[in-house]
């Protein structure tokens, strides 16, 4: 039974323990800012971080009065390496590579774009995978809880050792569009325009299922170990949760009818007996993939904290509710909404758009069209450029008054 | 970092490896038949079984023609329990109950119902926790791949051995309908009718996506031990796998709006601190019971062996498409959708609808409005009993002319 019903084996077996960027590790293009220097960095729900650092990334030249500088905020799995070719040390192409560029929609020729690894993450910023200065190992378990504000704040970091007073625009997608709501809400003299793509004011119960299920997997790795497997052999990382938990998010990124387009019910190899109904699916291969990607780049520990993150998400905590929170924005607001997203649902970005809109926020929506579902905002960057673009003009022609 | 973001353990620790029934524990209102008796039972794969039995459940009683027998077919974590309060023995009360019984919609004062637990099942059907009459070990790792038509194949006993020469009608929801769509096409003289719900002619590459993932946090966890677990100690069984297969399964029966309602971003217990972000949130603790709860009776390896089974359920298969599947019932039809449901969308009852009816058959169709999705079948039993009886009803007033 073993054979039909189980996964494929991670062809990776022999992978480092964890996915991240460790000190040593090829810089590629980052850059390192450290986050409180000489002081702690505390977090919102008490933990105490030391020594934190950011990696960055920019493309661009900022301006001699650094009123074209972007932020860019990434999601669950992304990193700093937004644009770009692939390089040494970093992921492939940038993420939103074909949205950031010479020329694209966020033009490089005219603005300065930054991009910060998120606090937690594992790509050059302090992270569970990092090392505890007070113990001189990897935090591990010990990484305290994080919160989508200690990200904006860790954030504001970078913007101050640029030189960046104002960010004409901050713009995020999913996790990245809920940085940039907390920017436009915790810094709002800070932040020129913001762009929140398929993201919420909330998690919703049913992302924080989803969320939850996906860390019971790796939790369920034994190679997880508690959370302390940095000195796991090659191969014996908790690489099967990890791309269990990755699998399972994939299917939530997209849609039944990509699914059945792209899949439908294909066999991975035909076999010559001309029956062939035991092997595997295609879609199934396609998932051992989307998993085995994952696992060669990030760090199981970080899928849990950041994920954890996204379910304490609520823009309202401890300011009286969403409303009132939103009220606090006094940038320019671009909502997008994917219009086949099941998992951040067209209602979650309609809300932002009346709730701002109530309370005398300038707002415009726009609706991406794009069969991907959640994932469109990554694999139809045209149509976010096309809104983006025209918003981040009007940004440039009529800045704020000074404030 | 492991409290808050890690599952709740089960507070099932030390439950039998297997929720299985097994020989000697009470039996309840089961029956068995044995399947081929004296003969292998081959399998459409090409596997193999000695002494297959099922076990199955009556209510009602046969008329003298046996022209008022009903089958009701289970779905993926069912069993022959459909109807009925508790019992010793069995599940609590019939998984169909307010469906089945006494002057309900499939009515026991005039209907003689039966439900067969499914071969690869585990509540007294030969399964993967059976003892191997070869061996006389459990199955485990070595029982073979199993079909929907398998199933059904091993269901025809059961008519034969109750003398029941043509089901008035075949019931099902889910991996039910599969079966009764299965029953129509490979025995068409012997079903009268067919109900069909929330179902599909072949699955999705969604549906086969999601089964695949489930399969593989079951194979994850250590202590399923390659399908060899039923000599663990209690505690020790694939407690962990099985139930974040099912929590992960449960979001895709329910829906977003209903988890948004019903939790929302409550908080499991709040601590008097005020503060309560840290806290899990109540969906979460609500995911773990569910999954609890299959773990005290089901088996993780039947769970493999029958969600597999769905994946593989092709009506087409053999049979020169789905098509010409389709155009072999020869019995009316009843086809039920949900309109919430995400899993098993309407367009694939729909799509059963159309082909039947250019086929020339006779097909009715009905929507159930309810928030629950997939579940709906099971939680909206009184939209299902409306469509169901009338259906039932014309039946038996006008039966088809002997064959």
């Amino acid at each position: 039974m073993t054979k039909p019903t189980s996964r494929a084996p991670l062809s990776a077996d022999l992978l480092p323990a964890t996915g991240a960027w460790r000190v040593g590790d090829p810089v590629g293009d980052r850059r390192f800012v450290e986050v409180t220097p000489g002081r702690p960095f505390s977090l919102e729900g008490g933990g105490v971080l030391r020594g934190v650092t950011v990696a960055y990334e920019t493309w661009g030249t900022l301006a001699p009065d650094a009123s074209n500088a972007v932020l860019i905020c990434h999601a669950l799995t992304g990193d700093s390496h937004a644009a770009g070719d692939s390089e040494v040390g970093g992921a492939s192409k940038g993420w939103w590579h074909r949205l950031i560029g010479p020329g694209r929609a966020v033009d490089t020729d005219e603005l300065f774009v930054v991009c910060v690894n998120v606090l937690g993450g594992c790509q050059g910023s302090t992270g569970p995978s990092s090392i505890d200065p007070t113990t001189d190992r990897p935090y591990g378990s010990t990484f305290p809880t994080i919160t989508i504000r200690d990200i904006v704040r860790s954030q504001k970091a970078v913007a101050d050792e640029l030189g960046v007073e104002r960010w004409l625009a901050v713009i995020g997608g999913s996790m990245g569009g809920m940085q940039a709501l907390e920017w436009a809400v915790m810094y709002p003299d800070r932040v020129g325009g913001l762009v929140a793509i398929a993201t919420t004011a909330a998690a919703s119960a049913q992302q924080i299922a989803y969320s939850s299920v996906q860390r019971s997997a790796i939790v369920l790795d034994p190679n997880w170990n508690g959370g302390d497997y940095y000195d796991a052999a090659p191969g014996a990382g908790p690489h099967g949760g990890l791309a269990v938990a990755r699998e399972m998010a994939h299917i939530t990124y997209r849609t039944e009818s990509e699914f059945a387009e792209r899949f439908d019910r294909k066999q991975f190899d035909s076999l010559d007996t001309g029956f062939t109904a035991w092997q595997r699916f295609q879609v199934e291969s396609y998932l051992d993939r989307q998993g085995e990607k994952l696992v060669r780049r990030f760090d199981a520990n970080s899928y849990l904290a950041i994920a954890r993150a996204m379910d304490l998400h609520d823009i309202g905590r401890g300011r009286a509710g969403i409303d009132r929170a939103l009220a606090r924005i006094t940038a320019p607001v671009l909502t997008m909404a994917i219009d086949s997203d099941a998992l951040y649902p067209p209602y979650q970005q309609e809300q932002l758009r009346d709730l701002i809109a109530a309370n005398g926020g300038t707002v415009t929506h726009g609706v991406i069209h794009c069969v991907e579902g959640h994932d469109g905002f990554l694999t139809c960057p045209d149509q976010v450029g096309a809104a983006v673009a025209p918003f981040l003009a009007q940004l440039r022609n009529h800045p704020r008054t000074e404030i």
